[in-house]
């Protein structure tokens, strides 16, 4: 007995003094950690624009689209440039060097070439321009594509968890406490209702929205443990490697909207999207082989499509309302022959349980579906502070193209609330591939 | 920034060994600590019963009535007997003993005489015995009141916590982690609602039911936090010492049970309640004037009582309905010449937000109330295990008087359900003091 006494004496005084003094003198708590914490789509579609666009340069900004929420107000700016300073810091480790050459990839081994991996090795994140005006921040990342590219997801994760940390700062420990039981409880009650269709496939696409990484990492192992094999990855490569995932992720606006932006002629800015995909097509294959019909309105893009598109495994509507895009897309899919059970939609847009549960239920048995979960997977936090906290809300931030080689890039998106460009340029664009079925809806997340 | 990238290596490699080893061949996890881990009136009662029956046997035996949980399947007998033998270790410490003097309860310094605290510094918890019979544990305490009555909340909290333990063993680190989550965010669902009520008195009488001594701190936190100063203090006199609290209690059945045993004729068997108030007033006085009116059924009690019965402060129906229960109280004292607003009721019997916010509202402004929280505080986990564990569900255990100088004693109560002692005895007692306005209902906790 004299064993539980000296124990109990030591779990009530016991104090690991250096661990105390160490934690409490920390200069920076980084949030990005290694440069595999970041989408997968950026490897893919990187190692094609190091192939193809090594000479272009091309400038990423970061645009606020919650006007409301005063970002440089929120943020202090000197732990916005350290977090910024210390991802600069970051290479690739050699543990994460030999994962990315020797993971297999949507069931494709060596999916990366020795030569781009080589190169990657050298790789650190590039310089950044930060000023602020009315209250927001003007962030902007210049210089050659295959550099400016890889900013986009740290840059987003470290703005929004710089956002959560600073919403948190007055919360005592218990409001902490309860804070995060809540959003468990929240999340918890949400793989439940998921949980009743075994069929469904879920990854998780919520990196550069999430309230944090160490949240994110919890929702990820939340839906390892409780959607089991319907949970088919994450696209967060550092989680994917850590916890034996597939890494999700095929490729995103950036690519036609550069390759539009250096048209030189209609000719070249019409065939702009499917150069891009026939660029994939010698790069990837398979199930890599998903098109994202909107950056310049979904109805275009399928009007003016080659046949060989209907070869392509899959869609990815990422700005139409997903019952109304999904069908718009089957119905494509049966007028050029092909069987849409065959095929596969990924949705990602503003996903949420009611949206997911209604679309999986409206197409089942009809397409194969995807649903890449966002935002509301890792940053949902309605409802769980003691007190409303609305600086715990997600906002809508994206870090985007905006120049390619000094000219203005565009991206009209199904929904013009989501169209990106100077106004002059978004015009000409509208008049060039119409306007035709585009909805407005407001951008939340 | 090599700063940052040290604190990163470190938080995710180190582990500090020597305490890994230490937690990993730990023998015991105690659940009692402390001789203070245990109800407030425990020391209020031991105080009179030290002064006045020193040469009384009392036998306090453990009662299962939930008979559905076959206990002695559930609970490993070692585990038990360790913790049992554990807690007979225990002495007070210097600390508590000077607590325990200078502290002031329910506004009064020195409460306990320096007689009763030199006695008390030599106290350690009597022995023990256990068989088992029938899935169950027959786990008695024989000897002087002064002694075996401290046995009754470590007893049970031993008990109820090693159930708790029994439940939660085949739970992974992931399924524990939504359990609390679940069972915080619902404790702070909780908090919330009685946060409506500014002027509602609630204070935590839930140490004997607890599922854990942890778990019942983080409730006691909780509604320090939540409800600030509607919440009154804890039964529980180590948290009312460590947390800053008002520790709370009176007294218990067990005073006029034995007394009722020891009755020589029908007289004294009639006026034990009553001689158990005389002596307790001459103990205590003001707000510890709190009569528990259903030992042997509050219409009998009233119908019997002194009129200097209605110059106490107040009444714990502790069996009845309350709003039926607190009616008739009042009734009483109008019909006594008192005015309820200036009297006190404690209500105390299986409360839940449900009822506490019912009794509340229907009594506001006619009486002053004050509820004492049980089960559904400190162990309501209903629907918070990722999958359902009966085990979670809290029991109707009790740890009472079954006999005083070996005479059996007898407790009624208002709620047939809650009928304690031999059937012989129960009728005996039944038609000495009648069984008017007795309503059976079931025991649930």
């Amino acid at each position: 007995m004299g064993r539980g006494n000296k124990q109990i004496e030591s779990a009530m005084a016991q104090t690991d003094i250096a661990e105390r003094v160490y934690n409490h003198t920390w200069k920076l708590d980084p949030i990005i950690r290694s440069l595999l914490d970041t989408d997968f789509y950026k490897f893919l579609m990187l190692q094609m624009i190091w192939g193809l666009y090594s000479d272009v340069d091309v400038t990423f900004s970061l645009i606020n689209r919650t006007k409301t929420v005063r970002l440089a107000d929120e943020i202090d700016e000197g732990e916005l440039r350290a977090q910024l300073d210390h991802a600069r810091t970051l290479k690739f480790t050699k543990k994460e060097m030999i994962w990315l050459a020797g993971n297999t990839f949507y069931g494709r081994k060596q999916i990366f070439t020795p030569d781009f991996l080589h190169w990657l090795q050298g790789f650190q994140l590039p310089e950044y321009e930060l000023t602020r005006k009315d209250g927001q921040y003007i962030l902007n990342f210049e210089g050659p594509w295959t550099h400016t590219t890889m900013w986009e997801i740290p840059a987003l994760s470290i703005i929004n968890e710089l956002r959560s940390r600073a919403a948190m700062r007055n919360l005592g420990r218990f409001e902490l406490d309860i804070l995060y039981a809540r959003a468990k409880a929240k999340m918890w009650s949400k793989v439940e209702r998921l949980k009743k269709y075994p069929d469904i496939r879920i990854s998780d696409f919520g990196t550069r929205r999430r309230h944090s990484f160490l949240w994110q990492r919890w929702c990820v192992e939340a839906l390892k443990e409780g959607i089991g094999r319907s949970f088919t990855g994450t696209s967060n490569v550092l989680l994917a490697m850590n916890n034996d995932l597939e890494a999700i992720g095929t490729n995103a606006h950036e690519l036609p909207m550069v390759v539009a932006a250096l048209a030189n002629n209609d000719e070249e800015l019409r065939t702009a999207p499917y150069r891009v995909m026939q660029d994939w097509n010698r790069y990837y294959g398979g199930n890599l082989l998903v098109a994202l019909p909107d950056a310049f309105g979904t109805a275009a893009f399928l009007r003016n499509a080659p046949q060989w598109v209907a070869d392509w495994t899959g869609f990815r509507p990422d700005s139409a309302p997903p019952i109304e895009g999904g069908e718009r897309i089957i119905k494509w899919w049966k007028d050029h022959g092909k069987d849409p059970r065959e095929k596969l939609i990924v949705f990602s847009d503003a996903l949420d349980v009611d949206t997911i549960e209604e679309t999986y239920k409206h197409f089942q048995g009809r397409v194969r579906m995807s649903f890449g979960w966002g935002t509301n997977l890792t940053n949902d936090f309605a409802g769980c502070a003691p007190d409303d906290i609305k600086e715990l809300d997600a906002i809508s931030l994206v870090c985007k193209v905006t120049h390619a080689n000094g000219r203005p890039a565009v991206k009209l998106s199904d929904n013009p609330e989501k169209a990106i460009g100077e106004p002059s340029e978004i015009r000409r664009y509208l008049q060039f591939f119409g306007n035709e079925e585009r909805v407005s809806k407001p951008v939340r997340v």
